[in-house]
């Protein structure tokens, strides 16, 4: 979590206050249940959270350093700072009971926070996509002039991959959204399923299936994975801001805001910084993922090998990811589109893209697929040398004009037509429910 | 795809072979999808079908070692086998049409087959923790001994772990159940989303909701991360096996062929091989999924840097993940479970790990939870080093004995009550739903 | 950077104070050359250095905010604290001169207070492997008991790892240790080959062979690969711990503190959560060095997408690092041996260790391996399921028997013979110069 | 191992019969000097040599399908072929003396074919840098026009970075260059250091200092941890190689051989695929690290988990590595490189490039630094957006004429200056001794 790349939403979010005051929730939500149970004398919770605790951080750490147990050393602040009904608190409990069930909670609240910036952004790819439905631009494979498309048919592209991100983040949610209160090793020795059911229920959760110690680790491992995946596709259109911001194709730009400077030597300069970023950022989400899949296989009941990578790795990566999708968001929504030099790349083209059309016309006049081809590449080749036109060159070709006729050869150079699908698939990408 | 861990059905997938019999099958369904829609001729994909054409895969190499392109070597030879009808195939198409299309159909049938040998896994799971579901170990954390559980229990956290992996792989079929007959980049410029529907549907695929020259590599990477959480689960339990079958432990031990060896020189070892090979063998899948994260952004509206990618890991992925499964299956079923073992084992621990039990207790007395906590470490403590039982050690203790007397003490020293939840734990394992 | 994990020196090396002092220094260092070369005039460098500019980071965030650029930032507050004279620094340089030779400079004492945590840990192992040459305990191979080894041999071991992991620190530094003060593009426009040299001697660093913009990145993905393997060899100990420590083998423990606790449930656990938490720290390092290998394919002449990525990683993967160097040290310093516990595992194996030894003699009697296998694995066996004792059940084998007699058969059994080269072993291990 | 991307050495290299002449090749070394040592009779190894056996791996394969053992799977097999005197080989030997022993000489002659076609690729750099040291093109960040490089300059670059690679490649050569013979867990039970010595000498090789059961991983993991970092040196050439070819950069192009073709629909495409496969190679060579690093923590003194994982890597990683180097270098002496349309492209920048030399020049003339970007970037603007050319701008604004003539603002506009030290770069970069 650097300070540079961190929403307040997030600093906050994994702050030791925060961290600790879950710790209590989920204290008291197995209180609540206990006494349900008659494990525990009734009001106990509810006295407890009259006394509003404000538990210090600063002491709690202070004390650990002397149990090196931390949930030992928040038990016992509480029990400082409540007196005696705070003994009834984690009976029968283990601390991953209350480790896992807050994790849950705040890697819960993180994807919420998460699914939130992603819809925002999603509305933005919404509102670009249509707004260039029908907007041409030349579509390039390889890097290279293809066939016409529409940069609003692009941006549906990326529109279509966020709506799988959201569905994505939905489903990791679920994965997540799993607590424990099952007591050491999950037998529930001193506690039993209906209590944990009853205490998860009201945290939003639902309890482990079989627990060891702890809650399973696949979850985490498909959790953080998705993360990488929803952070790929950002990368994905970061990559094409970039390449669109390059000098010698200029078709699109990061918004540059006033005082900005591009560089320290040529103050000319405008640089796609932002799409650069998001390019590393995504580097390091996706690295995020790997150590939560090698956390999956502890050993026997629980080792403890996972805690050091996720204090790390929880903050990190759902922090680093939600900066991503605010800047993703403010990137598309301030995207400068220079259509008219959209206009002109695809012009340079010199209709080259329409030779699949020729193609497709010479085989339905009954030419062999490879003669055609050769017959296209021959007359395409002259015209990306500089020499005539495309259209001309075929014209004069006599292979070609005797089963294509001038006024045909007119119809397959028809950019409207080889767009007609543009906005069709806009708002197909639009109306998709991908859930 | 290394012969010794390919299973027969997987190298016959992933062969030349099927992989340009498959092309010829999604060609022939888009010619179909063409003659409804009047583009081709009435019942050329019928007649081509007639043929019953055996492509020679050394003669498209041959072609393609001149062209350098392998859709379009394909097409040549089509062409030489087939003769004219063989020009109206791919009428429009681009190569990615093809490729995806075909890669979706391989992979679809890979994520079957997986999906097959997950389910016997679970089997075997289901048996085995129901036949252990009341065979008592010790449970442990951090590989020290801490609170009993039963073997059945430990199966059944593997077991539902296989479950929500049989989730996870029925997702991520259906992410990668997604071709394209779009055209060169996407548009349909000489086809129809209908035509394309039709084709898909044929082959029981979906439509990409927004192609560019390709179907979208966020799919592809949710899909390769996805096995590798499931690999991972097996190495969790291949984890467990090798703990189990150590020497000092003993519990539990891979089945013996007669035959084998364990080492070269001591003729006595009985080594968990099998297990530590799909520990091995996880982190091969896990690898495998970096790739395929790094291949999502590709630039603009396509590069083929994912195709040499795609080209190791679609065959290497699947194949490790068919053949662990089919190992990890093979060792449940055979696993040799020494349940006295485990019973001497988990008399070793004193019954210390009813410490809990007596904390309770006495907090339940109204001790404060420390003040209990170093009063049951003491006698613990003691017994840990040899000096008096722990029950013992408690009863003589008279902080202890002033508040529990020596029949509640008997009570509290009760395994049957400690794991009166096995049952139900399995039982509820194996009637969970995952989906 | 977690405090948890963070030694109080990179806590230092890594704030901002730091960062733009270092700046500072390689702008001063620059400004002494070009007074040198007659760029600027004499007596620029020593007038700005007499003003002992104490930078505040928050005002250059400050102007960050609206330059969007953190060098010019930098600047400008220079400017605004030193007064015209400020005006020269930075002459003909580009922003990356500063970051990149800044970041090896910051990278280069990284590594020197990693090398000398590192050495330390080198220092203990020496100790502990000396004080343990002779005692003997049962080698392991895959978990099941093998031949005896002794645990200095297995210390040296590590040891021999640790020295490695020092020659690959220091090369790695030499990878870093490289600065750039080469201009825009790296082609010294402004200034000189010499004048960089000057300047970066200065600050003893070596000019890059051939900068773009800036330095190359294959040097940190060098770099950061390097940390992850030293990384890995400490996670390699910290499983042998856990191993060692576990209930069943107990034959050494992390050292306990007073007062600390191992479980919120049970008094008496002592887990290996120090040797745990090292397992997944080493995790993290090697995740981060995926994204530097990531970074090394910059467009052109450069794009910043690594400067997100480093900005992480390089606080983050050092300072883990370092203290899991200082974790590894005093683990290897507190480890509690108990040598009776490793004798008494020895003894159970009831010599079946041994058997090489009876093979080999039987082999050199004349009898075919194949057979002799066969020979031995059946007294084998039969010991290992409790029935007789292996020397005794071989002595009572005609087979065996009329082979080697009961003396030599004794001699046969000789654990000091066994391991007769365990000294030298440590020794060699201690005096290797392993560069 | 993809035939497609499987030079033939490698595939040679990496075969089931040099596998096992390997590990024959390993007994014979280690029975010569058992022969010295006393402990086999004099002339073994030379009369078994002389049998010239010719292993038969698919019987060996069918041997191991009882042991489940190679190794023994082997030597019975050679007990077949060469009758009673095989019963002297692998004397006191485990089987990882013969496996480790003979995977490090196969790295060894594959590090071997690597670093012989990694001097190829230096080669063709340096000549093509030569050739093009003052062919000068636009040097580009974020993808941005920047100031004037060369195209030679960019090559010796990719050149440097390749020397470097060498240099990496020599010590990851070093590293594994290192075999056992020290018995199970080390310890020289029935053998000795000399003895090891002796035998590994005679094939290259170097002892491990300590050897647990195998030789230390952490050599394998810094091993394919260097081969990543070489694959990302070629990943970022073919990356540049990529732009190069743009449609619209157009600045050099993969040679098009006669015949290829580039897109199925589209017969003018030339589509920088090679470059796009190298990509997606080094992809891969990156994932193959990762098992790598997680096979260094080992348990105890070895389990097998790292076999199967290098049973995959080891041929993959160095095979795809090789076919990478082969095909930079073909990619290098091939490219055909269009001066024309660099110095286009470089012209197209409007001399905005020489923005720094009249910014520093103002700075010379006493102007405050920050004043004189803003002075320049008005003018520079203007020209940007295509309003009067930059030099006119600079020459027409009063607050540039008054302190710099139009005679010396010419002097700043000079290419030739800017590029004085383009050959002395490319030499450096030629002349270095990177080692």
């Amino acid at each position: 979590m650097i300070p540079r790349y961190t929403p307040a939403a997030f600093s906050e979010l994994w702050s030791n206050a925060t961290r600790y005051a879950t710790w209590l929730e989920v204290e008291l939500a197995a209180c609540d249940a206990m006494e349900v149970e008659g494990l525990v004398p009734r009001g106990t919770a509810a006295s407890l959270r009259d006394k509003r605790l404000v538990l210090d951080p600063d002491r709690i750490d202070e004390i650990e350093r002397v149990t090196r147990h931390d949930v030992i050393a928040f038990l016992t602040h509480v029990e400082e700072l409540a007196g005696a009904d705070a003994r009834w608190l984690h009976r029968g409990m283990t601390s991953s009971d209350v480790l896992d069930t807050s994790l849950a909670l705040l890697l819960v609240r993180a994807t919420d926070e998460l699914q939130a910036r992603l819809d925002v952004l999603v509305e933005a790819l919404v509102r670009r996509a249509r707004e260039h439905a029908r907007t041409p631009m030349i579509g390039r494979s390889h890097g290279i002039h293809a066939e016409p498309v529409t940069f609003g048919v692009v941006l549906a592209g990326h529109l279509a991959e966020m709506k799988r991100a959201q569905v994505r983040l939905r489903a990791a949610r679920r994965e997540i959204a799993v607590g424990k209160v099952a007591g050491a090793v999950g037998t529930y020795a001193h506690l039993s399923p209906a209590l944990e059911e009853r205490a998860l229920a009201a945290l939003g959760l639902r309890a482990e299936t079989v627990s060891t110690q702890i809650v399973a680790r696949d979850r985490h491992a498909a959790y953080f994975a998705t993360l990488a995946v929803v952070a790929a596709g950002i990368e994905r259109l970061a990559t094409n801001v970039r390449h669109w911001q390059r000098t010698e194709v200029g078709e699109a730009e990061e918004r540059f805001s006033v005082g900005q400077k591009g560089s320290s030597a040529m103050p000319h300069k405008r640089n796609p910084i932002l799409s650069e970023n998001l390019c590393g950022l995504a580097r390091l989400v996706r690295a995020y993922a790997l150590p939560a899949l090698e956390d999956v296989a502890l050993w026997h009941e629980r080792d403890i090998s996972h805690s050091s990578v996720e204090r790390a790795i929880a903050p990190d990566a759902t922090t680093t990811l939600a900066f991503m999708l605010e800047r993703a968001r403010s990137l598309v929504d301030g995207l400068v589109v220079y259509d008219a030099r959209m206009q002109h790349n695809l012009e340079r083209a010199g209709g080259l893209y329409f030779s699949e059309a020729v193609l497709l016309a010479l085989v339905e006049k009954g030419m062999g697929r490879q003669e055609a081809y050769v017959l296209v590449q021959r007359n395409a080749m002259k015209a990306f040398h500089g020499e005539g036109s495309f259209q001309d060159n075929l014209a004069a070709d006599p292979d070609v004009a005797s089963r294509v006729d001038r006024a045909e050869l007119g119809r397959l150079f028809d950019l409207g037509h080889a767009l007609r699908y543009a906005e069709e698939i806009v708002e197909r990408a639009i109306a998709e429910d991908a859930g």
